[in-house]
């Protein structure tokens, strides 16, 4: 019997007409002839009052017991689409991630799957049972407590579940009917693609766009799940939403497939500091014990050599989320005090933003960063600062200027057509 | 290391300042010197959530899902009193049923218990745990499913423990400070009692003292617990509330402990039965199996035999809750068109309430039914139907007399007074 994994998120089972309306979709492709591992989240803000009352009991909390609390949420939406389905006459059952079991490392709020033996559910399948309701976002480590996976495990659970069950594909409902060339709030030539590689998926997820948790996204790519991203409320078909595959499976790529923006970027820059082996690692080594999560990293290659300075000197530019700028400060400052690092001035730009152009043809083709700073230079646009991938061309450029740079980026490349 | 078992109801575990204040409570057991394990119900309110969502999406659910689903309250309340009692320096670990693992029977909803292994908690306890916090009302079936022991099995889950892990004492935590001689709300007369044996209490809350779940002091008179019943609102200390306990832990007792009461009754009479063997089962099997629990019976001693029935045939009166008359005229309506009983009439009087007196000291006091046939007499109180156990006197009586019928009786047994 062919298999599916069809996970539905908050939004898509926040009260019980919802859970019935994805409970049809999943009765649809019963009917078409597939088994169907469900997996839930928990109904939306269940999951936020549970750590809400976590945090307030215990600040610096236990993490098996947040666990323990936290992953209950999903419970009650497996058992309310389990019952539901059975009110429609499919044969269901619910799963708790310990039943299963999905073993898991004990991390506990950040494991990593071990292992999901299929025996349990492969039995309730042959004895008939054509869906199993999976609690999403949980796991059972090997002491036997439960774990949960961390924010957004629930799609990282679904695409666990494909691998294990070898699923013909992932279907991800969600409250977007697909990923779209850029945002498109931000230009109204945002066009749905029909096909996405993983690579791609990955650059863009880790550039902001919400649909899918990187992490799932790389677990698909290293198991090959064909996912689907499509939305849970309008009626779908086999051909709705945009499936991220493998690139083999798309035929003939566009060199840019889209454009990513991160609005609240914030951009540090290390005046004068000394050029020598072991620089970066002392600059860079204190801002991730700080907590901040460094993105673009430019070195300046013009050398400085003052009367004052004898030695090589540089100056050193980094990116950092905005709301990360007085902690990245503060670790530098540490630093400098404590004499691991010299600079002679600290200067902090606030109003930059980021802009990326994402696409696997990209590994073929040459020119697309010329084009890209063509475009923006024809629209006036400074850039600040570049950073490159394989498969992907960020900007940092002055916030106000954002919107215009996607809008412009999107037409250059002719986005909005399809390949 | 002597262990007390605390189980703390819906109304002690409310919210978090309830729990904080119940793991006050278990934290002073702990400096005593006690382990302790703690059973805890749902945050109130929060399992008829539940039970709502259930019957909302199938009125006539597979009990298996409505367990995995209402089972998910008490493992929030678990995890959070854990934490509340870990941010009080108390080492403390929730338990899922699964992880002790409570072993219960397969019936789902109504569960029963089969075994508590210590193992797994007695290890923690062992390695510095003071405190378990169990999640109350649930067990894991032999196939692995999750199952509920029915409404407030969260009592019988906390005397199982006290059973298995032979605790000193099992005490039970709720909104009231006591076992009283009567409702206070009847007299201001009515009497907290210090101490209350196994069968009178079983008699007090099968007669409607909501106080206890008849199967936790069922459960606790066969494995000799004993049960402490006292109030979360109030500072307690070891001599606080009523302890239940074996008749020979109290040294002088009374003929009557208590009265109780029960407004909502209502009298059956079928007018004119044949009275033949087998007649009581014909009457009373299809009203079991109407769903009416019947509760007193009376089957008139004085024989009829008019003309038009020549054979012998007699009255026979019972009494069942007042919601179910209904159901009672139906399935006697149903056996007489079926033909498998005969009767002239069938009179209803939904305008009755049933009065109780309990008291194992009756067991070696002659006089005690006269005594309260006497005093209802006094009152000019007229008895409908008399029912009396080796321990208990019920009468049913008129509504609008049940009040001062207590009153009288409260009165006439000297229970303001101690033994």
């Amino acid at each position: 019997m062919p298999l599916l994994v069809m996970k539905f998120g908050g939004t898509s089972v926040a009260d019980l007409d919802r859970i019935r309306n994805a409970a049809q979709k999943v009765k649809r492709e019963v009917e078409r002839g597939y088994d169907v591992i469900v997996i839930v989240s928990a109904m939306s803000g269940k999951t936020n009052e549970l750590v809400g009352w976590v945090e307030q009991t215990s600040p610096l909390f236990d993490a098996r017991e947040y666990d323990a609390v936290v992953s209950s949420g999903e419970n009650v939406t497996a058992g309310l689409m389990a019952l539901t389905l059975q009110e429609m006459e499919v044969p269901a059952r619910s799963w708790q991630g310990w039943q299963v079991p999905i073993n898991t490392t004990a991390q506990h709020s950040a494991a990593r799957f071990e292992s999901i033996p299929r025996a349990n559910l492969d039995q309730k399948f042959a004895e008939g049972f054509k869906v199993a309701v999976v609690a999403g976002f949980q796991g059972l480590a090997p002491d036997g407590r439960i774990t949960t996976l961390g924010r957004g495990g629930s799609d990282t659970t679904a695409v666990a579940f494909a691998a294990a069950f070898e699923a013909e594909r992932c279907d991800i409902y969600t409250d977007v009917d697909g990923v779209y060339t850029t945002d498109p709030r931000i230009t109204s030539k945002a066009r749905k693609l029909e096909r996405i590689a993983f690579e791609e998926m990955l650059e863009l997820a880790s550039l902001g766009a919400k649909v899918l948790q990187t992490r799932s996204v790389e677990l698909a790519m290293r198991y090959n799940v064909r996912l689907r991203v499509l939305s849970s409320f309008e009626d779908t078909d086999e051909t709705s939403g945009t499936l991220v595959c493998d690139e083999e499976e798309i035929m003939e790529s566009k060199v840019v497939s889209g454009v990513a923006f991160s609005r609240d970027e914030a951009k540090i820059t290390l005046v004068t500091v000394e050029d020598r082996p072991g620089i970066s690692a002392a600059i860079f080594a204190p801002l991730a014990e700080g907590g901040v999560n460094v993105d673009m990293i430019v070195q300046n290659i013009s050398e400085k050599d003052y009367e004052d300075h004898p030695g090589s000197v540089t100056d050193m530019t980094f990116s950092c989320p905005i709301n990360q700028v007085e902690r990245a400060k503060k670790a530098m400052e540490d630093a400098r005090r404590a004499g691991t690092i010299q600079y002679e001035e600290l200067i902090v730009d606030t109003d930059v933003a980021k802009v990326s152009v994402v696409g696997i043809g990209m590994r073929s083709h040459a020119g697309v960063a010329a084009r890209m700073f063509r475009a923006l230079a024809d629209e006036n646009i400074n850039i600040k600062v570049i950073s490159t991938s394989e498969i992907k061309i960020s900007v940092l450029i002055d916030r106000k200027y954002m919107e215009l740079a996607v809008q412009a980026l999107h037409d250059a490349f002719e986005l909005e057509k399809t390949a």
